[in-house]
Parts: C-alpha cells; structure tokens; sequence
C-alpha cells in the first residue's frame, strides 16, 4: 500500500493518485465494499491529502520511479505489485487502446470467454443487453436493451457497473449463473424493498426468516452464517443481517464511524434495483462461469477501473 | 446438450440454432467425425425441427436467457458450458472483430504459435500456402497457392478446411508435424485412391496389408489397433479398416442406419485429395505442435464455427 | 539447430536465413551474449555461406517445408521447436501486425504486464520514457525522454534495447526491479568506467573489491561466484572479474579465439552507459516483475528479433 509518509516526499503525481478514491482503499475490501459503496456513493476514501508545497513536480514519471527507488518509499508486495507501484500509484493514464484489448482477449479478467463475444451490438437480438464492448462509443453508450443502463460512470469506477459486474460474486457465493433470479425467496426481498422495506409483519415474518434459511437462496448456507455481526471477521464487511436495525445499519458501520460516517446502506427503500442487497442477489460476475474464489483485483480489473477513474478517454 | 423439450418450450431464436448441424451434432463425435463428412457433405444433423407456433419470439437474447433460467430448460455441463449456453444455443452473432482477434493470438485454439505468424501474405514465399489470415478477405479468398484452395465455405463449418485442419489430428495419433507425407505407404494408398479405388490385386497385396502393419505409417500402432471393427468403441468413428467392404462402408455406418443412411465415405474413388483416409494420413493439426490429446472443441474453435455457419461476415 | 549440410542441400531460402546473425547463434548463449554483444557490434555470426548454385530456388515457403520434410533435414527439438523450424529458419516475414499484438497483450513474452500498459505516449509526463509501444512510429522512434534513445536498431536485435530489455536480467540474478540503481557501488563503477577504466589505485582499492564482495550489489553472492574464471561452466559468458586484466579481456574470450576474435568488451572506458559491466548492474528485464529464471528465448521474443532482423517494416 501507498504509506502516508509518501504523500510528504513525493510530489504531485503521487498525491493526484492519493487524492482518488482508487488508491485510497485497501485492495482487499474492495471485492465486497463495492457494491455496498455503490448505492449511495461513498465519501469515505475521497479524503484529498493537502499538496506538499515544498516537492517540486517530477519531472517524468520515470524521474519519479528513480526518486521513489532512491528513496526506498516504494512498497511493493503481492500478486499485483509491479502494477500497483509502476501504473496504479503515478499518473499513468490507461489508453483506451488497452482496454478495446481487454474487451476481444480470452481470459482477460481471470478465466473466462472475451467481453465481445456476448456484448458485440446494440442489437439487443444480437446482444446481450444490447451492450456493445467492441468501440469506446459503445462502452460508454452502456447497455440499450430496456431498461437502458450506463455501465461507466466517468471518473467513478466504484458507480460503474461494468466494475460491478466483473468483481462481485453473486450471493451466496458459489451461486450458478443460470440459477433463476426470480424464485419466491428473491421475490419476496424484491417486493419488501419496493413497498418501502418497512419493518412491518411481512418482514419479520416473511423476509427475515429467509437470511437464516440455508435453503431459502438455493445454498446450503444461510446468508447470517457470514453475515451476522458488525466485526469482520468472522462478518465480512461488517454485514449483519440478523435483525431490522442490523440490516439498516448497512456495511461496514463500525469502520465508519471511526470516520463518523454512517454505515453503507445495503438497502434502499423502494428501490430493489439500486439495493446492494437484491443486487448481489440477482448479479453473477462477469464473465460468465467465473469462479468465484479467483481474485476481485485482478491486474486488468485494477486497470480497467483506472481507465474510468480517469475519465475513460476514447483517445 | 439442448434437448428435444427445449424445443417445444423456447421461441424462435433456439429454434433456429437447433435447424443448424453445428448444434445438431453431439460436440463428443464432432473431432472425428468432421473430416468423413466433409468427403460428401452429410444432411445427417439437417433435420429441422418444425417451428412451435404456439411460443412467442423472445424479445431479445437477455429475455430469452431469462426465461431460459426460469424454465430450467438449460442444460449445462462441461468446460465450454457457458459458451455453449450464451452463445452456440442463441442467435449471437459471431463478429469478425473477434475472429480477428483469434487469428493473431497466440494460444487461441489451445497451445500454439498465433495464426498469422505464418500465414499473413498471399505471397507463397512469404506466407505458407499464400494463405492470410490476417484479414477478413483474406482468410475468404484462402490459400492462393497452387492448388488454391478455399479454407472456408460459407454456412458450412463442416466442410471449411480452416475447421479440419484445427480439428483434425494427423494419423497415427501423434505422427509428428514434420514427418513427410510421400513415403511409399503413404504414396500407395494414395495412389490406390487415384486409381480407382479397385479391390484389386495390388489393393490386396499391397494396401490392405498397410493398415495391420504397425509400422507402415511411422508409428508403433497398426491403424487396425483402432480401426477394427463398425463399433464404437472399440474402434474409433465405427471405421474399419480390415477389408476392402469394410473401408468402402465408411465412418458412422452402425449409427447412421438407424437414419437409414449409409456410412460415411472415407474414400472418394479417383480422387485421393478428397478422401478422408489419404488426407488425415497427410494434413496435421494446426497449429502445428499441437497436442493431439487437447481438445477439439476448443470454445474459440466452437465460436469461429459458429462464424462460418453464420456466414462468414466481415462486418 | 541449423546443421551445415542443411546449407548444401537445401536452397536459397535456407542460406539466406544462415547468413543472417539471429541463426547463426545458437540460441543458447543469446540470452547471455547479447549484451556483450552490443557493444562494439560482433562480427563473429555474421559468416557467410556461398550460395549453392546447384540447387534450385523453392517456389514458396510450403514447396520448401515439404522438400526439408521429405529429406529430413530439419532438426526439430525443444520448446520453440515449430517456431524455429517453420518461421525463423526461413524466410517468413514478420509483419507488424503481429508485433502491434505482442505489444498490447499481457503475458506476450512471459509472465507480466502488455508494454504498452507503461509505455504508450511520448509524454514523459504519461508513459515511461516517453516511450510509445502502441503504434509503429513509437516504437521507431524509440525513448523520447532525455537521454532520447532509439530501441529499435533495424537489421540488428542484438543491438536493439527493446530486445535487450526482453531478455537481460539485471545483475546479481534476483535483484529486484525497484532496487536503487544509484548506491555507492554501482557509482563506484560508474565512475571508475567513465574516468577511463584505468587500472589505478582507486581500481584496486576501491572496485576490483566489490566483485569479490557478496553484499556489494545487494545480493548474498558476489559476482565472482559466477564470473571468476574463462571456461563456460563453471562461469557464464566466459566472464571473469577476478582482476583488471581478466575484465578487460571481456566476454566469452575462450570462444572468439577460435575464430581469432577477441574477447567481447564489457567495458567500454570512459563510458558507463554503453558498458555491459555497468548496463547490467542498472537494467532490469521487461516486463518488471519477470521471474530471472524464465528463459530469454520465449518464441514471441523471437519472432520479435526477427521482425527487427528484417527491417522493422511497419507494412
């Protein structure tokens, strides 16, 4: 990770990088802090540190890797290290020359069929979601089929569902893509938020029962067998979904509020769509047969999200 | 597989794809039996199922997926599962931007050199068989060397030689790519097949004996090791390679009377480029180095036939 | 390899390839000879064999390939066996088409980033170096940054940084990308190189010492471990730097004198930069993060010489 002692010796490039929510947040919680982060847009990680006036600007990037190679403020470490300390930490824009590769490359993200093989048109009987991944214009036409979505959001990788859909695993985890997204249990989450997710009797006795069912979402483990507290561990991003007050709470609540934020909502009252909650219900990773045990921040991924972060140029 | 219900319950887009022999034809046999069917052209997989009035037309591919899902109606297995599912079952349209794509990267087809780094010209001392795949036009014009020679066939990737000569390993299994191609076992079959193809004197004396010998073909194993008997197993593709009738009845004939169809010719009398049997003694796999044991259904194989039965377009 | 009867048997397409450096090497001692090489431009592979005006010119690449199957006189071993056999050993154009492909995709040499992911600008302020990967013109035209550096030298890989970048590792093997380039002992040696290379007290007293020295150079080996006598094993490159005369011999001295060629300088005085002795203790391989074991002769990095070899045509 980027040391907050680095903000003081390095100059401007490295703190334009500092001042992005991208860099800001550990890599680690990202896979499940999107989503989560995504409904209402998290503020949390936007924290711009003041520009240190007294490091003249680098003169290149280069110039600046020897600076920080000199100085040892480098810290590199794990599978994406050379990426994070080379491209992700500077101001090295990503061209959209490299991301029309990722789009037709075969196991880009991970294992998995290239973007353009299913999204090639905005010919929704031609292509999924009408989507077209093979132009830049295509990209940021997003998706055409009804109900017609924006799959980027410049400068915000963390809004964008094409982000979204290549990090984060449906629920419970290990779900098929091809499992219905409609069954009873779906539904019933569905219709609760859209009536005003109400802490009423058909929450508690229709809704709620469901996040403790190891059955009622087509696994053999209960949604509260992973999220049942606001520590994680053993919760993952602090998700508690064992009462009605836990599940307004919403993520990462304890974390925050050492930030005297609230938490993130996982719910949105009368707005299944833009619920993480129903989302990670009805959403498998992209591409499709994605294992969902192989790394959210994969190298490209990390890339891609740059792109958008940085205005996702078509030049 | 797609199953006959499935016909009956999904619209006009399955039924479309179960009309075409790429769907029609259990993926399992495709390896083997693609080169005895290209010798005539088989009508075996062209049973087209009647429309179901009764089904309305999906509104677009996601719609139909969806409704797949619920139904249930999917069936997936394997490792080219999702590709199988999303895209070989559907109307998605296969775009030249990603066959391009395929051409010119190494390991599109398993393990290999990328095609265009030996076939990028029409100049016959610049490029292999003065063939360039590194175009649209040029992978339709085919080799330009004497014998030119289309490699695809438009509608038909059963009869493309860009198809075969993926698919197909040269036998022996595991006769290496550099092995020549006229030595005098090779050179009397084929000239057996140009003859006439007559079960004659010389055909007894000295062809049929060929095919026991296990070292007529630079192998240890006799093509009768594998190629004994019209069953399947033992033998591979019910060919059979014992007697004159034997090698007339062709690849197929046990499973193809049940259609009352006759077997498949694996030889096209006077005409040995056109047979079966001369030309997996002669063509070798391509890339060359492949793995005979890698599979030939390759997803990106699968999808660039999905192309040729699409037609073959440029755009 | 390429073995001399090979050069009376076969015809003009083969000799033209012998005559050329790229296979008069052989591949083995390539990924440590070239930066020796570099230097002072070695003249050593560069023999030429006559032509034979018995044999008649192949009419294409094809006609050529079945004429070596049939005498078999293609030696086809190892890893890089088809691409050595089918393209580098003949005259098969590479065409830029490709190179374009290597220069984008991840993993194109080996395990890491695609190039143009750092270097796709001539900004400095952009992209390493000023160095833009993604077009031709770009990669003519080399680093833009100062010290502006051309990467490509046309007709000569050995002399070309791009290569050179794919496949030296900086030295002691294992030292890691970010390890400053600048610490008191590589500048002694820096300095002492561009002072002159004299043999003085300041060598004796100061840099003859850190070659012996096992922490010199941030390694637990000293350089001597592996570079302490003339013969290959049990030193690299013939490469001893056990005193100012044996460095001075340079590279693989033993070798050259049976050709009566003198050894290939390491150290070129009065100028570090252009010193392997000093290139290799500053340079690390491309991509960053490259395991110093994977070998430098990956079939793309091949392909990538040879495209240099013949002229870096951007056609």
């Amino acid at each position: 990770m980027f040391k907050a002692k680095n903000v003081i010796r390095i100059g401007k490039g490295a703190n334009a990088v500092l001042a992005r929510p991208l860099s800001g947040i550990p890599l680690a919680i990202w896979a499940f802090s999107l989503t989560f982060a995504l409904a209402l847009g998290s503020t949390a990680a936007q924290q711009t540190p003041p520009p240190n006036p007294h490091s003249p600007p680098p003169t290149s990037v280069t110039h600046q890797m020897y600076l920080d190679m000199k100085l040892g403020t480098l810290n590199i470490h794990g599978d994406n290290a050379v990426v994070e300390a080379l491209v992700l930490q500077r101001d090295i824009p990503i061209t959209y020359d490299y991301v029309a590769t990722l789009m037709r490359t075969p196991n880009a993200f991970g294992e998995g069929p290239a973007c353009i093989v299913c999204h090639s048109s905005n010919d929704q009987l031609k292509s999924y979601r009408g989507l077209n991944l093979s132009s830049c214009e295509g990209i940021l036409l997003g998706a055409t089929e009804a109900p017609a979505n924006p799959i980027v959001i410049k400068g915000e990788p963390f809004q964008s569902h094409l982000i979204q859909r290549i990090r984060n695993n449906r629920m419970p985890l290990g779900t098929p893509f091809f499992a219905p997204v409609d069954t009873d249990s779906i539904l019933a989450v569905k219709d609760w938020i859209n009536a005003g997710a109400l802490n009423d009797e058909n929450f508690t006795t229709k809704v709620l029962p469901l996040f403790v069912d190891p059955v009622a979402f087509g696994s053999e483990t209960a949604c509260t067998e992973c999220h049942k507290s606001f520590r994680d561990p053993p919760s993952f991003n602090e998700v508690n979904l064992t009462s009605y007050d836990a599940i307004m709470t919403g993520a990462f609540s304890k974390t925050r509020k050492k930030q005297n934020l609230p938490g993130l909502p996982i719910v949105v009252p009368s707005n299944a769509e833009a619920s993480p909650l129903y989302q990670r219900l009805t959403t498998s990773r992209m591409p499709p047969g994605t294992d969902p045990g192989s790394p959210a921040d994969h190298p490209n991924t990390l890339l891609l999200m740059r792109w958008i972060e940085q205005g996702a140029s078509c030049d």
